[in-house]
């Protein structure tokens, strides 16, 4: 499947690297170094393609974004391609969206790395799930408001809901959903079911690029506010307080409690 | 307080710029070009100071990191020194230990500006509740052992313990503390009411830094460890099935069934 002509007197290694939630300056320098000795760059659906551009002219450049409902056969395909183009072709950049290990798999990605005896670097990535919320001005803690916060997954390996998001409702913790958008309804009826419709909430879709959209709202209007903003995936969720500290939200809130 | 006689002709502007969890490589492209148009540089105890080099040679340089025990009143002064500065001097930098708005008081200082009508802009930081895990080789999150993280800080604005924290031990999140090395003792017995004595556990110190050092175990032990290898602030730590992952652990849960 791959060319084995390719040069192999170089030594096969991988970095996995956090490629930031979207905007190509959101990479670490380190990132930008690693890509820049790339031999291959094996990059995610959620990469800024900008960032290809960094690697040495003559790197492999290969997508391995997942087809949807084929989550479990593609990771297992992942895996194999970054070992292989190692050995063939040396430095294996794999390029992830985020941060490596925010839902992101990168971590059996290193565990496969090492039962092939690959040598493997990790450069962490900012997490959209606190760098997006903040350049919204929705700051994850803040004092008076939240002195924690809780990031859970909206799509789990049984695809469902994870009994984690319950319990986070339950708590004061800053909830932040990644990958949850296409169940918002579903989990604003969790968040309701502990009496919390009146809590902020906001939705965020690509965060950082200039698809940008974002709509705010409390837990009983956020799915109308997400519908009416024309808000898709890729988006994320937050639910607390600190949404309340968002610039539209003051504007907000005066309708909802003159509409009430 | 502050030279009147520096250049007024700049616009006064800020920007509250991550600079990561201490590796000078850990900060983003768009960080470092915040501090190359920088005239002022407010910076924090746990910003790596190589980055300070990356600022215009005529750039002025100001610590700020906060003295223990007088928080409160340090805050404000940085609020204000900030504001100040970019009224005298033009673009003032506020460099920041991780994510600006992780535990950080960034919102704070925002907010100030906004009332002060200097505009800001925020660049988001690797946070090291999930960096220093990560390049630990714990990762926050891991297919079958965690399908969310909590980060919460071990130092709240009364001194206290956070009740988030209470609430967190009976999670099942991995669940990371920020500030906390002081408390470990007391942080731990909460895991301990909880009948989560053996949950694999790990406090890391310095991260990311020359300094870095890491004691692994399980809630029982936790203490111990990090006595024996002198770990000391700064330094975070977590709880979770993930900490298993980490290479030392086999080993030291074999040792601990020994004993057992």
């Amino acid at each position: 499947m791959i060319d084995s002509s390719a040069n192999t007197t170089k030594t096969a290694r991988i970095t996995l690297v956090g490629a930031g939630p979207g905007d190509a300056e959101l990479i670490t320098i380190k990132g930008i170094k690693a890509l820049k000795t790339a031999d291959v760059v094996l990059y995610d659906a959620l990469v800024n393609e900008e960032l290809l551009e960094l690697a040495p002219a003559g790197a492999v450049m290969v997508y391995v974004g997942k087809r949807s409902g084929d989550q479990t056969h593609s990771q297992a395909n992942i895996n194999q391609l970054m070992v292989d183009y190692a050995r063939n072709y040396g430095h294996v950049v794999r390029l992830k969206g985020g941060d490596p290990f925010v839902f992101g798999r990168g971590f059996e990605e290193l565990e496969f790395a090492a039962a092939h005896n690959i040598p493997a670097q990790i450069v962490p990535g900012i997490s959209s799930s606190i760098g997006v919320p903040g350049l919204q001005h929705i700051p994850v803690t803040h004092r008076g408001l939240s002195e924690s916060f809780w990031v859970v997954t909206g799509t789990t390996a049984s695809g469902k809901i994870s009994t984690d998001l319950v319990e986070a409702a339950r708590s004061k913790a800053t909830v932040v959903v990644l990958m949850g958008i296409h169940k918002l309804a579903e989990i604003t009826e969790i968040f309701k079911a502990e009496g919390k419709g009146n809590l902020p909430a906001a939705v965020i879709q690509s965060g950082t690029t200039t698809n940008e959209k974002a709509a705010i709202g409390v837990v009983n209007t956020i799915v109308e506010a997400a519908a009416q903003n024309q808000i898709t995936s890729p988006a994320l969720i937050i639910f607390g307080e600190v949404v309340s500290l968002h610039p539209d939200f003051k504007q907000i809130k005066a309708l909802y409690d003159a509409l009430a």
